[in-house]
């Protein structure tokens, strides 16, 4: 299926809030966090629901936006509702590494060699070749055979006080483990609740915001304590709003 | 104080959105819902807290928009949190007239002529001859004597099912009673989440977007039930988005 096609007056707008994708010249670490919302701040109709908010346009942004990274982070709640296949369709040969944060190895089923549910695209794109390895952070203090799962494990120790596991630590290793240096960050709601609090980890924040309400029902992103932004540009799409900016 | 300049390419994107300012031509009835929200869609960093959230030029849209209509509509809880003056800044000599949506006439003391309360500026304008009479609006099982006031009071009765009062009652016996016909409508939620979901009453909605999050704690703006948009234009300003639509 080909992309939607894209205004060009986009690429300017873009191009402070993304890394360079000469990624062999720049090994910094870039790391974008971004999601489609609509207007009263809603990224699903429900939990678990997978809802149409943006124009195809921006959705082509997504896809020229990841087109800039190694690497493509979401939740496993995002994982169970979408059934993402988290590649990246924007220009030729492009390929990036799905990494799923999933604490309790929720996941481990889908992911299992010997698995008896119905194959997760991130699976079915690894096996027949299309897609990079999975890779999936856990807590390291659950016990699992890596060669047994259709993934790369990644495990982490939960920080001592509220028992979460680190942005930075779990960035640093998969640094360290795949060489990935450009994280793309999708969601779900907890996610991005938790890094609009994190300057020190985000680099860019893109959001797009669809012309829509999804209701006091819908899945909410305000992060636990309010924030400013800097360097703020808009962008007007179709029918969607296009805000890029960096935290405070 | 002078009003913030405004960039002129904002006037013809809100023109199909605005009524005639000829109001003795059009006496059509003519409502537009507007207010300001943080990207996480609260119009408040939390209960009766006025809180910036737009940019200077946003606000001089408002006195804009202001200039075509005949009166302004808001909530008490608006009234007690803000004390606002409610007046047009922009251009010479417009007027307009204060509504104020209070069913259990919680303003009783604010406005009695005998009031022992600090004046609020509302009155103050009123008493001083730059602001027009403001209107209460009242349910109809409240009785008190309109002379002992410094505002018209304007009964309705509540639904039998609900107990609301109806805006089509509201509006239509502020029309029939001072001649009122073009209703701009500034808020707080609890108006705003009611009249998105009534498409036969709002003609225009006009949403400004401030670069901020002002976290869960703040005062949500978001329907009981999903809504799409129709008609929707983007204006960018210097920080703020402004989105111009009908309801569908």
């Amino acid at each position: 299926m080909s992309l939607h096609p894209i205004d060009e007056s986009l690429f300017p707008v873009l191009k402070p809030y993304l890394s360079s994708n000469s990624i062999h010249r720049h090994r910094r670490r870039h790391v974008t966090l971004t999601y489609a919302q609509s207007i009263d701040s809603k990224i699903a109709a429900g939990k678990g629901l997978r809802t149409h908010i943006s124009h195809e346009e921006t959705k082509t942004m997504t896809h020229y936006i990841r087109s800039f990274h190694d690497s493509l982070v979401i939740g496993i709640g995002t994982l169970l509702a979408d059934n993402p296949s988290l590649n990246c369709r924007y220009g030729e040969g492009n390929r990036i590494t799905p990494i799923i944060i999933d604490p309790t190895f929720k996941s481990m089923e889908i992911f299992s060699k010997e698995s008896k549910v119905e194959k997760y695209k991130l699976v079915e794109n690894y096996l027949n070749g299309s897609g990079n390895k999975p890779v999936i952070v856990i807590s390291d203090d659950i016990e699992v055979s890596d060669d047994r799962f259709n993934c790369d494990i990644v495990r982490i120790r939960r920080n001592n006080g509220d028992g979460k596991l680190s942005w930075n630590s779990i960035l640093n290793q998969c640094e360290d483990q795949f060489g990935l240096h450009k994280f793309m960050i999708e969601g779900g709601a907890y996610i991005i609740n938790d890094l609009l609090l994190c300057p020190d980890i985000v680099d860019s924040l893109i959001i797009t915001i669809g012309p829509v309400f999804l209701g006091e029902n819908g899945v909410s992103v305000s992060p636990k304590t309010p924030l400013s932004l800097k360097d703020v540009i808009w962008w007007k799409g179709i029918s969607d709003s296009v805000m890029c900016s960096k935290l405070k």
